[in-house]
């Protein structure tokens, strides 16, 4: 382990590049060696994120293998979904640690590729050596590995609200519906009809309600850790808030349960889980993505209507941290030895 | 039918009591002649209701029995629960028609004042009387009555969402998940934390989530129309809209059916409902509370995952207007013999 | 006089246009006879404008002079600058009232359009005909005019905020400064990078802050007033609401005037004008453009810093109501002979 | 100078103390002892703060002097102004480094507490000793200072916009106007009327136009640099942000003079000045507070219409940040003999 480890951002001029940036330039064990964008090359990267202005002088560059094997040893991609697997393989083989942050590598099953995102995998043995980068759920697996697929935003949110649901099978439902509200950043940094102002501030809008592609690696995940085949149904619905989504998983509890034996379960499923704050009490008693803003945390909580034997649970975190950049570093600092939260002890923003 | 109707608000310095204001004023039948408020009688009701400066010069008064009788022939209380039922009585004796906008006589069965309000109903064998202030639902009902209790906003988002999957069988679900979006105003207009703006901007908030009221008259409404015990579970959130609410109502879907037989029944089901817009189509596919604010429209659409069966009906609503005032606008309308829409051919505003 | 004037709106894709159809699609004595859209032709309007869905069931179709004539008494045109003054000669040949919502006969001056505009005007002739569309300071010219250049809304606010003080000589000062706050709805339908949520969303961003084009405006219109030359310099900030603007008009007071005198200079200067409404008073002291949304009223206030000599006269406007479409409709009525306020009594929404 | 400074933060639970703990919590160079809040005395921090949840585990505790003596080298006082002069003395006396952010000892002329603050100044005594805490303009006297008065949030923005132009007479004006727009949680955590989301939101609303307290600080502090009388009048309007303000300080400019100069003199201004960045440029060539939201940068920006010799000058800060806590903490640093961006290289968030 040398003492900084130099790091490509590939992809940085959009949402989630300067996400990462913004966490990479304070992280004390990391050297920002190359951030690329084919857009901007040449410019200052301080030019299209103004919030850098003073704090990263480099200028975009282009993107070559050969540059980015020669001044990295790890490199982020935060490249569009197909994009990414061009230039994966080569950097496999070179060597160096890959944390891709597109869908490119999520799934274990290629079919799946063709329903959900509507290509062939090119290189579906890879598809094996990727680690999903969820560390709650592969922390182990993440510290021996040089491929990260880092997860999507919906698919964390679910995945953290269902995960102990289904584990300690707190319901015995095997079908769940995630009720997502979304924030607009989440949508990327480019604009279009659906993203202008006028018509996204004040909007509560379904959007993708026939079928999300989180779903397909939301259900890859839970049902490996339900020992069963698990469906979920995600339906996203865009707020108008700018950062932040969450999850609300409902499912229909059968058995006598109470209040207290659910948040033993769900406490002792996220025990030691860094990222992971459970959230009950009085003043604030659901988990809200205002309250982690900014930060890599995780809100997780959960109602139960008793009457009627509802249970919904709640995941908040930031789309662009535990849902995107912030979730990358987690599982980067696990695969280079570091501390998991390393860089990230950003504490969210209040009122934000 | 006189020419004009004499009409009262009682309540009238509330978002509701300002929202009958603001329809009643350009009502074409309808003269106001009273406006009450505890808090600020003898005051100008543009005080308090800036937007109404230039159109309604009066000022608010006391309220009595009395006065109410001998200046008006309907009365729209815009009061909290609780409240409402101290008046209703007597002003029914009085042979006043009534609309009230609190849930005071909206339940059929006393017993759930108990469970859902705390009290015990004082005036059970008035609740028979009154009709339940849906037109969409009650039409004819409404017709011959002198007692209307308008409906709950969250309850009447979920009820138009789900009423034609009940009434239709479309599902055959006996329990139901209506995820609803609430903006803000539908707290009213009395500042607590959880208001206050930088708490409630950019919250994504659950509310209410272990049990939330409306379920009952939405349970009432809905098991009537399907002539067997429907159970709902409203589960409310927070958005940082002013106004607006969307009912994401789900179920699971066993039997085959298509897109199109779902679409076919919910439009024959609200066949020749002035306020009830179907959704469907490429730019806009699903409804969005933004494109009926201001206006008394609920904008019904569905979502249909088939790969799973999982189908979310939704509808959109001002909870304002559809909501609370437009709504108990409507009913009176049908219960003078007015057309169903007078006052009431408001369109939304876009971008709003 | 008709019963009906048959009415065309060209350009009506945009928020202008959509507008115009929500304004014109309940004013009695108008029949919307033809909706155009290049784009869109052929598309029904509530397509692109879901707000009039059940309201408007016609399709867009294409422009030509020859349909507009026959089809039509009375035009809108609400199409971009530079591309009204192809179609204006033709239509007044033709002997249509049109009313102009771009800029392009605005100013008398024709010297101003290279200026500010950047083309030479072609119709230098032509500007002397058209009124300019503010029936605050033209309703006598507007009565028997059959081309209105209806105000830019920035324009519009800082005119109305200015009026009074240099007609009155309320100030002595000859240079005005117009700190305009503006909502995102201002800026139009089509996207971009500024316009995307999340660069907009809690944006206070200053633009076009080293001269404004409605300067020239502003400035023709109170010199003529002022019999003096005025210069105002209009310095607009985007801020995050979807409409309304507000504009701070600040000068220095050199002699001794007191607040009670500046209240009767302002209502003076106003008396008798149906959407001007003049704010004083104590729960809302000044004017927030929240409180005319949906609306064709400008709020008027003032304030007075006697310690310094500081007064800022404040004006309040839907953008897309009084700073566009209502106004034109308001202009369109005076040329017309109706109740300058037909089709306009819109009240404001509160909450908005 | 020890290992870690012992501070106590007192009035813990509104805004200003929140931030200061969200700072705090990870500066390398202190240890927070002691958090005070009288209502919340006994339940933990993050109860109130659910930000901090996982972050800060202490419960608030009540204030005494004694107390915060034996348990503090350092203390931030962020209670209302009145109230802090109660304990400034004595804990002056017993030697503690004190940072007060109320107004209580920010202005030199005890007479001006009588005018703007409506009290005798019952230590007048003590305001000679106290730094005024804005470290662009008293840096060397804040190193040997014991007794910080931290700025206002808006008069920090005023004096950092209008610095450079009264220190270098870039215009020759005396009186200025500083024409800001405020976000909402710079009226802290206490909710009000105007404060209720319902009407806080897409509101653009005047406030304290008559004249606002944080002009006599302003005018103090131009008023030295100057070295002659200058007045200001802020003229503050909310609006529906969350954080961040903007001042445009309008001024006329008599010379002859180009904006390469007005750049060179401003930033020969802040040259060196950590948190100061000068903003020029293409995509976002004006400051907006957007873009230093969460940090302690101010962002420094003009705009020159040369044709009428106006000149606005922007400065944009986060007013939690550099308008509040973020300042304290930086003239602690300085007061402490600490690196001035100790524990505040926290770089903004984009898009916020």
């Amino acid at each position: 382990m040398k003492d900084k480890v130099r790091v490509a951002v590939v992809g940085g001029s959009g949402y989630t590049g300067g996400e990462l940036l913004r966490i990479l330039s304070t992280h004390p064990k990391v050297e920002i060696t190359m951030i690329t964008s084919r857009e901007y090359a040449g410019k200052p990267v301080s030019l299209v994120h103004p919030n850098l202005r003073g704090i990263i002088s480099q200028n975009f560059t282009t993107f070559s293998l050969d540059k980015v094997s020669e001044k990295s040893d790890a490199v982020f991609l935060a490249l569009p979904h197909g994009v990414s697997l061009n230039y994966v393989p080569k950097l496999f083989e070179m060597g160096l640690t890959i944390i891709d942050l597109s869908a490119d590598f999520r799934l274990k099953n290629p079919e799946l590729y063709k329903i959900w995102y509507g290509y062939e995998h090119p290189y579906p043995d890879l598809l094996d050596k990727a680690v999903y980068g969820l560390p709650e759920l592969h922390y182990e697996e993440l510290k021996n590995t040089k491929l990260v697929a880092s997860p999507g935003c919906n698919a964390t949110a679910t995945i953290l609200a269902l995960a102990p649901v289904v584990a300690y099978n707190i319901t015995d439902n095997k079908k769940f519906i995630s009720d997502v509200k979304v924030s607009s950043s989440e949508g990327g940094a480019k604009p279009s009809e659906g993203s202008h102002h006028p018509e996204r501030q004040n909007a509560i809008r379904p959007y993708d309600a026939d079928g999300h592609r989180h779903s397909a690696e939301a259900e890859q995940e839970l049902s490996r850790l339900a020992k069963t085949n698990i469906s979920v149904s995600i339906v996203p619905h865009a707020v108008s808030s700018v950062r932040g989504v969450l999850a609300s998983a409902h499912s229909w509890v059968s058995t006598d349960i109470n209040e207290i034996e659910i948040w033993k379960k769900i406490a002792e499923f996220y025990r030691g889980r860094k990222f992971i704050r459970i959230v009950r009490g009085n003043i604030h008693p659901y988990p809200d993505p205002k309250y982690v803003i900014g930060s890599n945390f995780a809100d997780i909580g959960f109602a139960y209507e008793r009457r009627i034997g509802r249970l919904t649970t709640f995941s908040a975190i930031d789309n662009l941290m535990k849902g995107a950049a912030g979730q990358a570093v987690q599982a980067f600092n696990i695969s280079m030895g570091f501390e998991e939260d390393e860089g990230l002890r950003i504490p969210p923003m209040r009122p934000g």
